[in-house]
């Protein structure tokens, strides 16, 4: 709304604001990632800080905690990526701490769509005489928080599919063989996501067939936690998933009520030598298979706020087929297999009427791959 | 070699001889495009030419009739893009017609192959005192003509499979239809590659299913040779390939031996209504299908010097199977199917070991639309 009469200098500060605010990926949720920026009247920068872990301070006052030399604060700008809060919860409300600072003006990036919040913030900071602008970069704050602002609109997790094929879009050579696909730059930015998504999900024949470890490896992060669904229940339990030193991080959907019954009984299940220390959730079975619609709102309780599903073909399938993804990311190398498993296959489509069409894509060049990103 | 020693103006002269020579395209076949640049000593350009037609004067006779003061010729630089002819031929030899000139240096980007040429012409300018120097911009040069040094080299024609898939590979929904997958933006490269290419290949099928006209639409160029696949040969005569105004340059390619023998007699061919003035070549049968390769060999002595396949699963898989695609154009469209016809499907492979690897990859954006190509 305001973006027109903002100045250059507002920009670059949002940006910075925007900048530091991603540091908090993974750590804050089911939190927004917030950053914040205090500029003195004389155009300097005071102050900065971030929203850095879920149960922490939050943006604003690491912001306000570090500014050095409290004089300046007089007619300061806060630039702020999301409207400041208005309730009581960890912390006490933004609006009420920036609010009792000699500052003159907030820039905000987006409003909080969370109904304790909704515009409440920005209200008392008006009240309070500060000048409010809201809507500078305001794309890029809820490109920043589409998990978030997902999560908190549909009360489901953001899904996002994960793909690594052929150009002609195969993923396993018809021996089954599915490794290599994708070059090393593409498998960096793999693991960057594990540390960014609440969770890694697969199916059962993955977690089989290739004994994955889910974890973030190639660069810096938070461990993700690694969602497993397994409907029947009867996965080995020395998998890695069960057994590594992040076993307390694994989710095992099932919709076997009687194992998970047996299962759920912790005198029973701590005399087992394989007693699994993560969580089992139970779910209903739809069509012979775990019910992933039921499976994403049951996950939405735990929180998880968003998931990175790096599925094979039949949950691809499945997911995309009962309209549960919400983005897709896929690898796409230059070999062809003429042959093989197919990266998706049996959505339910029959007419060219029907096509999944995608929006805001993005086509990357990653190392030799190519990264397509698109929204159904 | 010499690429160091050239100078920066060198680059321009010939970087627009290369541009220039492109003009040529579709129009010179058999022979190469040749872009000619002559500029006098003290750098100014006098006259440019290029290989405009098949049978009509080479690039360098067209450059140098282009001056208009001869005078400028003297201690003058040539600027071409291919070496030039050492042999009598349509014309007479281009090295002679360099020679008698008063210039001083010839600049060449890359000898030509031809084992008539073959340095021949090169040793001739020497041999009259010029100085040549010979490698400015090679690769460039041999990107323009890499039909010609293909054809030149293996005496089959360059053979390019051209793709429209969905993401997830498909090129025909499950009911069948394969239309509008790709965007506007990927179709008016078909058509500019239709006027580059010699000639736009299809299958039975595809001739049947869809009709196709294969003609250039909408862009400027030359209408190619059309060659359709019918092993049979028993398309229906009232197909647009056989009918249309370009029907001349409709090629068909079957092994059925009686019927091409039947079709072969003028008397019997003229008296039916439905006579194609085409032209029909007899080929070996392989496995129940006309053999690809033999056809190649076929084509290559008509001659054909490249080919644009625009197939289907079948023959698209064929041709791959027997190792005789150079080159894929393939454009991913930002939407899923997730069921209907595989663009390729039994090429072979079995195992990741054998998967087929691209070289000298490109990944574009065509409108919505990926454009990978890459060459095998
Ligand atoms: N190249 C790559 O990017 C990539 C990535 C991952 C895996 N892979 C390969 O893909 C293969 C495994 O693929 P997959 O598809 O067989 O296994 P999968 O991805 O493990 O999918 C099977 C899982 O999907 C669940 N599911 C839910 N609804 C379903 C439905 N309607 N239909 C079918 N399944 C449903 C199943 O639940 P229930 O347990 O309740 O039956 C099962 O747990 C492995 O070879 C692996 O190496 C490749
Ligand atoms: N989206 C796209 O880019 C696109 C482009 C073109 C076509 N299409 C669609 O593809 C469909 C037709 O595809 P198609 O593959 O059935 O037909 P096709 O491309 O017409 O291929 C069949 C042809 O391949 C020849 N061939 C040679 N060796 C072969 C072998 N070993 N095995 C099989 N065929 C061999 C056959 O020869 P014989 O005649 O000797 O049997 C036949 O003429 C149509 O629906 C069309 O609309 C889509």
């Amino acid at each position: 709304m305001s973006d027109i009469i903002m100045s250059k200098s507002d920009k670059k500060w949002m940006e910075l604001a925007l900048e530091i605010a991603e540091r908090g990926a993974g750590y804050v949720s089911p939190n927004p990632m917030v950053g914040c920026v205090i500029v003195s009247a004389d155009g300097q920068k005071i102050g900065q800080g971030y929203h850095e872990r879920y149960g922490q301070p939050h943006a604003e006052r690491n912001a306000v905690d570090s500014v050095n030399n409290p004089e300046l604060l007089k007619g300061a700008t806060v630039y702020v990526t999301l409207e400041p809060c208005a309730h009581h919860g960890n912390t006490p409300p933004c609006c009420e701490l920036l609010a009792d600072l000699p500052i003159s003006r907030v820039v905000i990036a987006m409003e909080d769509p969370t109904p304790k919040v909704a515009g409440k913030g920005i209200q008392y900071l008006r009240d309070h005489d500060i000048t409010v602008d809201v809507g500078l970069m305001k794309e890029e704050a809820q490109q920043l928080n589409e998990f978030f602002l997902h999560y908190q609109t549909h009360n489901r997790p953001f899904v996002t599919l994960k793909i690594a094929q052929t150009l002609d879009g195969y993923i396993a050579a018809p021996d089954g063989d599915s490794e290599w696909i994708s070059g090393p730059e593409s498998r960096a930015f793999v693991h960057k996501w594990r540390s960014q998504y609440d969770a890694v999900m697969v199916g059962r024949n993955t977690a089989l067939l290739d004994n994955p470890r889910l974890t973030v490896r190639h660069v810096e992060g938070r461990q993700p936690k690694r969602i497993v669904i397994d409907g029947p229940l009867d996965l080995p339990r020395d998998l890695n998933l069960f057994t590594d030193q992040y076993e307390e991080k694994t989710i095992v959907l099932t919709h076997n009520k009687e194992k998970f019954e047996n299962e759920a009984d912790p005198m029973l299940n701590m005399l087992q030598s394989d007693y699994f220390r993560g969580q089992t959730l139970l779910v209903d079975e739809k069509g012979g298979h775990t019910d992933l619609d039921e499976a994403m709102r049951e996950l939405a309780h735990l929180p998880v706020t968003s998931i990175l599903v790096e599925a094979g073909q039949n949950l691809a399938s499945a997911l995309l087929r009962q309209r549960l993804v919400d983005k897709v990311e896929c690898f796409i190398a230059p070999k062809m297999l003429g042959g093989g498993t197919k990266s998706v296959m049996g959505v339910g489509i029959n007419r060219m009427s029907e096509i999944m069409e995608f929006r805001d894509v993005q086509w990357r060049q990653v190392g030799n791959d190519l990264l397509f990103t698109g929204y159904l």
